[in-house]
C-alpha cells in the first residue's frame, strides 16, 4: 500500500480499492494503513492523510523536513559551484543539473512542500530547461503541466501569443500557449529553472492573464541575487546566484533562507 | 525500505544504508527485504533484485506485466481517439497527454521494461513534447537525460549542430547538442513522443554519431502506421496511428502488438 500510495502522490485512494486489490477486509486494511502512516512519519518519508467524505479515502502527501530542504539547497550549491560551468556573459551551464532525474525530484519536493496549499490547478513553465522540474512538481501535486512554447506548432491548434522582453537574451521574444491547454478561471503555479530580472516569468503571468488564470505561486530553482528589483512580485527560489567572477572562476551561490 | 527503493528505481542500495537508517541489524534487514521482495512480486508491483559484489546491495527494478502493458496501450488509444484532437493536416493535439504525469509514468514503464538491458548511458530526446516521457524513462533506468535543442543558447556553451529534413514541417530544421552534454563512446536510448517518417530520429542518430555515441534503442509513444518505410531502423512504438479522417472525425489508433 505504501508503494501504491507513494507512487501516486496527493491522489486519493478509496479503502475499497485496497480491499479488492489485496483481497482483504476493510478492518485489516485500516489497521495496516495506521501502521504505514506511523512508519512513514517516524522516518521522515512523507505523510499519509485520510481524506474524509464520499469521495474520500487515503492519500500520500510528500513532505520533507527543514533539514532535508537545507540539504538539497546545499547540494545544489555544490553542483553549481564548479568553475567549468562558466560559459561567458555570466551564464552557467546547468542543463546536466536540470535534466538530472535525481536533482529534479529533490527540488520538486521543495516546491511541492512550499505550494502544497496554494490551490494550483496547473503547473506552468516556459520551455525548455524548467520542464523536468515543473513536471516532477506537478507529479507530486497530482496536477497537469502546461508548457508555454516559444514557437507555435500546427499540432497545438489555435494559440494565444504575447511578446516580452527577455533580459537574458537582451531582445524581444515571443511565447504562446494553446487555447485548448487550460480552463479559464483556474489557478497556476509557475515553476522555472532560472530567473534573472523576471522578464519571462512576467511574460508567463501576462499570458495566463489572457486565459483568466491567476498565478498562485512562483518557484524557481536558481534566482540571480544581484538584481535590485525584479519584474515579478513574490517568488520562491531554492538558491541565489550572487555573482560569477569569470577571471577567478568563482561562482558565488548560496541557499535562499527565506524559503522556510 | 520498499518506499526508499522504489523511489529510486534501478539504484543499488547497500544493506548498511538500511541498517543505519533504521538502526537495525543486518539479519533483520535481510529478512525484511525477503518479505518485501515477495510482496512486490506477488502483487505485480515490480522486482527487488540483489546486486552481488563489492559495490552490491539491493535495488528495485520496475516491471509491468504483459497485461499491464496492453492496458496502457488501450488507455492511450482511448485518450487519442477523441475527434476534438484533430487539428488539421492530419495532426493531433497531444500536449495534454504528453505533459500528463500519470500518462508519462505509464508509458515510461513500458520503455523501462523494453530497454532494461539495452545498456543505455543516457536517454536522449529532441525538445519539446517528448521531454516528460524521456525524463520519466530516465528516472526509471537511473540514467541522465540529454535534451537536443532546436536553438542554441549561450548557456549551453559550444555545441555541435546538424540540419535535417523534418517531414512534419516539410522543411529543413536544425538541431544541436552541447559538447559538454555527453561522454564520447557511450550508448543512448532515444525516446520521443511521435514519429512520422523518422526524419528527426534519424537526425538525432546522426548528431549522436558526431559524439561517437551509439543508439542502443528507440522508443516512441505514437508512430504513424501508414508510412511504408521509415528513415530509422528498428524502433518500438506504444501505439500506431493508422489514419485520421478529418471529414468524419475518425482517428484510427491501435496498440502496437509487436511491443512484446
Amino acid at each position: 500500500m505504501i508503494k501504491i500510495l507513494s507512487d501516486h502522490p496527493n491522489r486519493s485512494f478509496r479503502l475499497d480499492y485496497f480491499c479488492s486489490r489485496f483481497n482483504a477486509a476493510k478492518s485489516s486494511i485500516s489497521e495496516d494503513l495506521a501502521i504505514a502512516k506511523k512508519i512513514l512519519s517516524e522516518n521522515d518519508l512523507g505523510m499519509m492523510i485520510t481524506v474524509p467524505g464520499v469521495g474520500g479515502g487515503v492519500k500520500y502527501v510528500p513532505y520533507i523536513t527543514d533539514a532535508q530542504v537545507l540539504e538539497v539547497q546545499k547540494e545544489l550549491c555544490r553542483h553549481l559551484a564548479g568553475p567549468e560551468r562558466i560559459m561567458g556573459g555570466g551564464f552557467l551551464y546547468t542543463s546536466d543539473i536540470m535534466f538530472s532525474p535525481g536533482v529534479a525530484e529533490k527540488l520538486a519536493a521543495i516546491f511541492a512542500r512550499k505550494f502544497a496549499d496554494a490551490g494550483a490547478d496547473y503547473v506552468v513553465t516556459l520551455e525548455t530547461k524548467g520542464i523536468p522540474l515543473a513536471f516532477t512538481t506537478a507529479r507530486l501535486l497530482d496536477i497537469p503541466v502546461i508548457v508555454v512554447r516559444r514557437e507555435t506548432k500546427i499540432s497545438e491548434g489555435p494559440t494565444i501569443s504575447i511578446n516580452y522582453f527577455s533580459g537574458s537574451s537582451g531582445k524581444m521574444q515571443k511565447m504562446s500557449m494553446a487555447k485548448k491547454a487550460a480552463r479559464r478561471g483556474s489557478n497556476a503555479l509557475i515553476i522555472d529553472d532560472f530567473m534573472r530580472a523576471g522578464g519571462s516569468l512576467k511574460g508567463i503571468t501576462e499570458l495566463l492573464d489572457e486565459f483568466d488564470i491567476k498565478v498562485c505561486g512562483i518557484g524557481v530553482a536558481i534566482a540571480a541575487g544581484d538584481i535590485p528589483e525584479t519584474k515579478v512580485g513574490e517568488y520562491t527560489s531554492v538558491v541565489r546566484l550572487m555573482g560569477v567572477d569569470e577571471s577567478s572562476g568563482t561562482i558565488d551561490v548560496v541557499p535562499n533562507i527565506q524559503i522556510f
